[in-house]
């Protein structure tokens, strides 16, 4: 289990968090402005393809790089007054986009990263001005140095997925989606630890949410079959940024939903993040593209209007 | 010159040629809801990094991955009703644009393009249903083997750059540029045969437009410097779609409007390319890079609210 389902060291105080459709809504006028309101691209050779008309959110040009900076603006912008501080674990993308929206507001920020985390990645965290803090590459170790960072510093821990504030900033891309082209009769959207799945879901609530998850993490799959939290796989995925276990909170938010969830193979993750490049000339990750890969992995399973997220382009 | 120069043989009758901002207003009316109208993005990186505020016209995320489409889709729907079919000559992205706006209109295509054309690029021009006509790699044995194709279909040849109809599609990227981010104070385009170039400088009436040029394509700088027309260099630069020498309607117009040329080494148009990529996630080919990378290779060129039109992506 993921530090961030302890809502005690949390950003939000409440004991039984919990988020719906007003909560993306109001996510949404507080980072309006901070964000970008992404594109949506079209592409008739993959209408074609897939035989449905789809309209792909490209948070890969959001700023930073990836939906990230949603969830962690509409964090950082309802900390308490008195907080000079943030803190969290991340080897990827939200650590970066937590540096970078501290940095607006004025906030000191220390990342834990594990030590064998990419050097871009990295690099992206200490661009944006954030302090490195690095630890051993388990998950005792990340959760016993962000405790000493927050014991030490006196930082408020914001959890990369599994929390209210998170979820309802994620949520905001498939609301301006809508705004723009719905009503869609699906939305496909990756998952990994649940954040972007769970505030999709609340987002489009008139719309059947699918969850593209690559088959080498297919835990959120098993949980939501299960009915019950089973624990990640090994990280053996290309994508990883859904390397992560599914949060406890974007379980049962999805669970609620009756989100289905369709796996990727690896080698159409890999095809498809190159045939991005080439048909749509965008650059996504491997985790953006699991998506397409489910959908090609799936005959048939994408219908009608079709969103897509494309959650991020930090390769 | 290319064959283009020669208005007889030309879409449009007219031997004195013209074209000006009311016929760009004209083509965006005439072309719009066939086209993309193209997302416009920001990054706050590179803003930082050139000292100005950058705004990017994305035809590399236009139909068929360049802004082609715009001018071949305007010369198209100005065809007489008893035309059947067009013709021209292309191992790039104007063969292709052809291919599809005529498929569209309903009228056969015949592209003629050289035994070393890419094949990529000879099966996008394929896959829009139009015929590929081989012939010798030289100047003159396109131009002969246009003119059989003419003589033999009946085909109504569309120029690849130097028309009216052309020129005016062009400019309406940086019309839409304009309407939705002006007022610029500098637009930036890259320069080959001029086309973009010239539609630009008729759409930005009230800008600076400023040209890129590759320093081993230098023929538009030589020849604006000049006050003649010069002509083009071997084709040796990477940026495979500035090779062409400049036309004279384009030349004619680009004089008028005074434009600078800045140019761009080899190595620089590499780097760029690859770093739009990186910091914007987009794919640009080598040609829309041009822009930045004169900008970066003149220093304090780029000033106040800039326009950058990144013309194609398809590498």
């Amino acid at each position: 289990m993921p530090a961030s389902s302890e809502p005690a060291a949390s950003a939000c105080g409440r004991t039984h968090p919990s988020v719906d459709r007003d909560d993306v809504l109001a996510a949404a006028r507080r980072i309006a402005g901070r964000v970008h309101r992404t594109p949506v691209l079209t592409s008739r050779t993959l209408d074609a393809e897939f035989g449905a008309k789809l309209f792909f959110k490209c948070e890969n040009l959001q700023r930073m790089g990836a939906f990230k900076i949603r969830g962690a603006t509409n964090a950082v912008l309802q900390l308490p007054r008195h907080v000079r501080a943030v803190a969290t674990h991340s080897s990827g993308n939200h650590g970066a986009a937590l540096a970078l929206a501290a940095r607006e507001a004025g906030l000191d920020a220390f990342i834990v990263v594990p030590s064998d985390a990419r050097a871009s990645k990295r690099a992206a965290i200490e661009r944006y001005g954030a302090s490195v803090v690095e630890c051993e590459p388990t998950l005792e170790a990340r959760a016993a140095t962000l405790e000493q960072v927050v014991q030490d510093t006196g930082a408020t821990f914001v959890p990369p997925y599994d929390h209210p504030h998170i979820i309802a900033g994620a949520g905001t891309a498939a609301l301006e989606l809508l705004e723009e082209h719905g009503p869609l009769d699906q939305v496909w959207v990756p998952v990994g630890g649940g954040g972007l799945a769970a505030g999709t879901a609340l987002a489009a609530d008139t719309s059947d949410v699918i969850l593209a998850e690559p088959e080498l993490a297919r835990d959120a799959k098993d949980s939501l079959e299960a009915g019950e939290l089973r624990p990640p796989l090994p990280p053996r995925t290309v994508a990883d940024g859904l390397r992560t276990g599914l949060g406890n909170l974007n379980f049962h938010i999805l669970r609620r939903r009756r989100c289905r969830v369709l796996l990727a193979s690896e080698s159409s993750i890999k095809h498809w993040t190159n045939r991005a490049a080439q048909v749509m000339k965008i650059v996504i990750e491997p985790s953006a593209a699991t998506t397409l890969a489910a959908m090609a992995d799936n005959p048939g399973a994408a219908r009608g209007r079709v969103g897509v997220v494309l959650s991020g382009g930090n390769l």
